[in-house]
């Protein structure tokens, strides 16, 4: 295998004029959003407090991202979106070419190139009457989205240089009998507190187990363990990623062998290389697990889907460009 | 043991003027809120959409109640709101006496005579960069509260006639090593799903378990078991419910021997009476669970712990009256 580099795909994006973001006033310059029923500058974006979203998190959402002007894979955000809808009994107040276009239309409020657009159905207002809380049919659920500059969850140099993982010991993810990870929810209480014990322990990003030792997944990301021509990931108690989902398609371009199963917290101990994926950041190889090294740097198989995700990215792959022209 | 008549409550406390709300401006008749830095109307009370409580349901909370004009054992619950934001490494912006003084403030503000009285810290803003998402001192902790009318989860005729309670099959509470429900927090997707399973199945509210077998809690309350002399409540995987001390204490004064320990589902199924507790209703008697019929309406023992609450606190128990001429 090559030596390769892994791209610094900030550098290449801050010199790339497809990345600059289109003239817009100064409030949607900054980001959208929609509440329930109308498009407002991020700044001027509240939610009511008695919605049960904030309240109690009885909501889901999904996060699709833009790049160079164009969402990633956005009717596989939209069809997973319908599906966490589903499991928790949530009705879109929209349907998915609604709300294709109402995502457009943030994008194209802000003029941004490079963006996060995240959006969700709560359950909406608090009823007046307990009982109605046991019948989903009672609520009114309600739509909101927002739309921020694209962010790194690390820079280029802590990708290149590979980060520091820390297995959560305070903390296991909650499970899918209680919350079913599959539905993109609000409730990560649990991956906040992981977050902040890997501070703690001087890491740079966090994974949670099960409690039993079996791997599930990292704070906003999944996780791979590659172990020669092999790449494991876990199977359940985990998002269905679909950067996880673009991963393991190119990790099987590449020539790995890609099983989604159980994966133990060894495994990634005596792992060759291992990497995060997700819409915040793409792949974020890992250098060292409880500060046991496991590769040197960015290991060259993580590399390989590094870049090759980015090059597919700015070349169109799966792309949808955005209509900067659009207004409804 | 003579044949006690649960308390028609709300009856009673529609025909007494001390329960009366005072005069004042249609937009504080209807709750009053305070969001980060003021008051607001609870009309125009709204949250960030990128407040973490939102967005992550990074956040804890409490909920006390005012009844005929009186604050229930505030400071209880002021402690445990304490307990909760060291357990999320929450910082609260406000001393207790300062919170007091705004919990105050905002009865006063409605007029209201009983009131249910919600606060809470969220982590705040997102932060720009992620990786200030390891460190919980990087972060703006925010303050949020709300008063609306006090509201009963069932009325005196569903407690007189005890409630249907179906233990969840689908759901399990999630676990204290994910999110420790001792700390109030915002993670109830879990205990919202059990209560739709609940009016699917016909019943009138839900009960969690474990997973193997052992009661936890229920949405919003604490479940208790009495089987003869003797009174059984779920020790861990549950919040500290201030009325479950509360029904401890009473329980305890007529004569019950307390015993907080492993209540499982079988102890249910064979108890001679049971029964729900929360701020938001008191007592709540169990007639049936599961379809099976546990006792003939409300039993003795749970009347009796009913009465004796509302008789309590009308009476001033534990009581920190609102001063309704405050004002900051």
């Amino acid at each position: 295998m090559t030596d390769l580099s892994l791209l610094p795909v900030q550098e290449i994006m801050a010199r790339d004029p497809a990345h600059a973001p289109l003239d817009r006033e100064p409030d949607w310059a900054a980001g959208a959003a929609y509440i329930i029923d109308r498009f407002v500058p991020i700044g001027e974006a509240r939610v009511p407090i008695t919605d049960l979203g904030f309240l109690r998190a009885d909501a889901v959402y999904d996060v699709v991202s833009v790049g160079r002007g164009q969402f990633f894979r956005l009717s596989d955000h939209q069809k997973r979106f319908a599906r966490s809808c589903t499991r928790m009994k949530l009705s879109n107040p929209f349907s998915q070419a609604e709300e294709a276009a109402l995502l457009n239309e943030l994008v194209a409020r802000t003029g941004f190139k490079d963006a996060y657009v995240w959006w969700a159905v709560t359950r909406g207002a608090n009823l007046p009457r307990p009982d109605d809380r046991l019948h989903s049919d009672r609520f009114l659920n309600r739509f909101y989205a927002f739309v921020t500059p694209y962010v790194f969850i690390k820079d280029d140099a802590s990708r290149q240089r590979g980060i520091h993982l820390h297995v959560s010991e305070n903390y296991v993810r909650i499970p899918p009998n209680a919350v079913d990870p599959r539905a993109k929810n609000f409730c990560s209480l649990d991956l906040n507190m992981s977050l902040m014990e890997a501070g703690e322990a001087g890491a740079g990003w966090s994974v949670m187990t099960d409690g039993a030792g079996v791997l599930t997944e990292a704070p906003g990301s999944n996780i791979f363990v590659v172990r020669g021509n092999r790449v494991l990931t876990p199977e359940s108690g985990c998002l269905e990623g679909i950067t996880r989902l673009t991963a393991r398609e190119l990790c099987s371009e590449i020539g790995l062998e890609v099983v989604a199963g159980t994966v133990t917290v060894d495994d990634l101990m005596s792992a060759d290389e291992a990497f995060l994926t997700s819409s915040a950041g793409g792949i974020l190889p890992v250098s060292t697990v409880d500060g046991q090294p496991i590769c040197q740097g960015a290991g060259p198989n993580s590399t390989r889907v590094h870049n090759t995700y980015w090059e597919r990215r700015w070349a169109g792959w799966h792309a949808t460009p955005v209509d900067y022209g659009a207004s409804r």
